[in-house]
């Protein structure tokens, strides 16, 4: 089966996973956070050469306190745990705001060695653009074209994750929202990745 | 029900419906004129107040002459017909090129009035962007967000498709190719995109 050199992901639904619990919204992120580890593993076992992950955009934090704190939370777990599992981490996003954890400045420059986890955390699509009239290259110069990008929770749309290195991506979507993450999701994107043809437009 | 605003289409499969049917690739872009004004009517009783089409891109043009050729043409016709229709036709590309179509060099800037067509001839994700760094404002600057993006042919991609404009756009995948285009597929799409939440990340 022929892998996907760079796959994206984006673990959307926690909210609404709580909610159909019961539960505050706030409390559906620190659900996301197990799912998250267990695919990180499957990615390395696979050896995928890089992933890219959504943690949180500067959009989302216009959200209630509430939860942004919780969200912020929950992305600083995944981070220092990929990080101590073993992964070349690179946390893309913009540091200059009071949104962005401090305990992740340490990775806007990418540290650590294996499996290239590029993390998005204070992520802005026109943060990362302003890079180009700014400074001449993408904010996210660092990461690489993606091949394949795979979205939990049944929304079909990008939401603003990394536009340039989205462009040929093929976009698979699963109905289901991240909390309820299994292996399968990923097993079926993959083999359906395989089926897809490779033209790039020419 | 809530119409968007702002649609993209990209009628992918012109050259496997030629395929199918025994006849070379070249001659299915013919075939896909007719379901464009179709849908381009459609749009303008539906009062949509803008459109963006994928008609060719500088990738594209790396396929044999036949090829180029007869997408060419099939570009200019639309373009043609739809401005004699009554639109306010904006062509978006790179007409520094031999690729570029002569006969559209005067709808580099918008003419007509009506629904706003967008049209993306000799268009490239590349060419629009490095406008940022040349002028400080994207080559499709006059082309505005997205809402929703139909495409034909069954690929989940977006091929490069105005990727600034595209951050939030609902992606909507018909399977059948674009010859076969029927409008219950646009209904379709339209139901769809009238169920999705609009949070824009907050």
């Amino acid at each position: 089966m022929r892998l996907p050199r760079h796959v994206g992901f984006i673990p959307d639904g926690n909210r609404r996973w709580a909610s159909a619990r019961g539960m505050a919204k706030e409390d559906g992120y620190a659900h996301g956070l197990a799912p998250a580890l267990q695919l990180f593993d499957r990615c390395r076992e696979l050896g995928i050469d890089e992933v890219s992950v959504y943690g949180f955009t500067q959009d989302n934090t216009r959200r209630p306190s509430a939860q942004t704190h919780r969200f912020r939370e929950a992305c600083v777990d995944f981070a220092l745990e990929a990080s101590r599992r073993g992964a070349a981490l690179l946390v893309v996003g913009d540091d200059s705001s009071a949104q962005f954890p401090p305990a992740l400045a340490r990775f806007r420059r990418r540290q650590g060695s294996g499996m290239k986890v590029n993390f998005l955390v204070n992520y802005g699509w026109q943060w990362d653009l302003d890079g180009l009239t700014a400074q001449g290259s993408l904010r996210s110069a660092d990461v690489t074209r993606l091949e394949l990008i795979v979205r939990w929770g049944g929304a079909r749309r990008l939401s603003g994750f990394l536009p340039v290195q989205s462009v040929y991506a093929d976009f698979f979507v699963v109905d289901d929202l991240w909390p309820d993450y299994r292996p399968a999701h990923f097993t079926q994107a993959l083999q359906w990745f395989d089926r897809q043809d490779r033209t790039l437009g020419g």
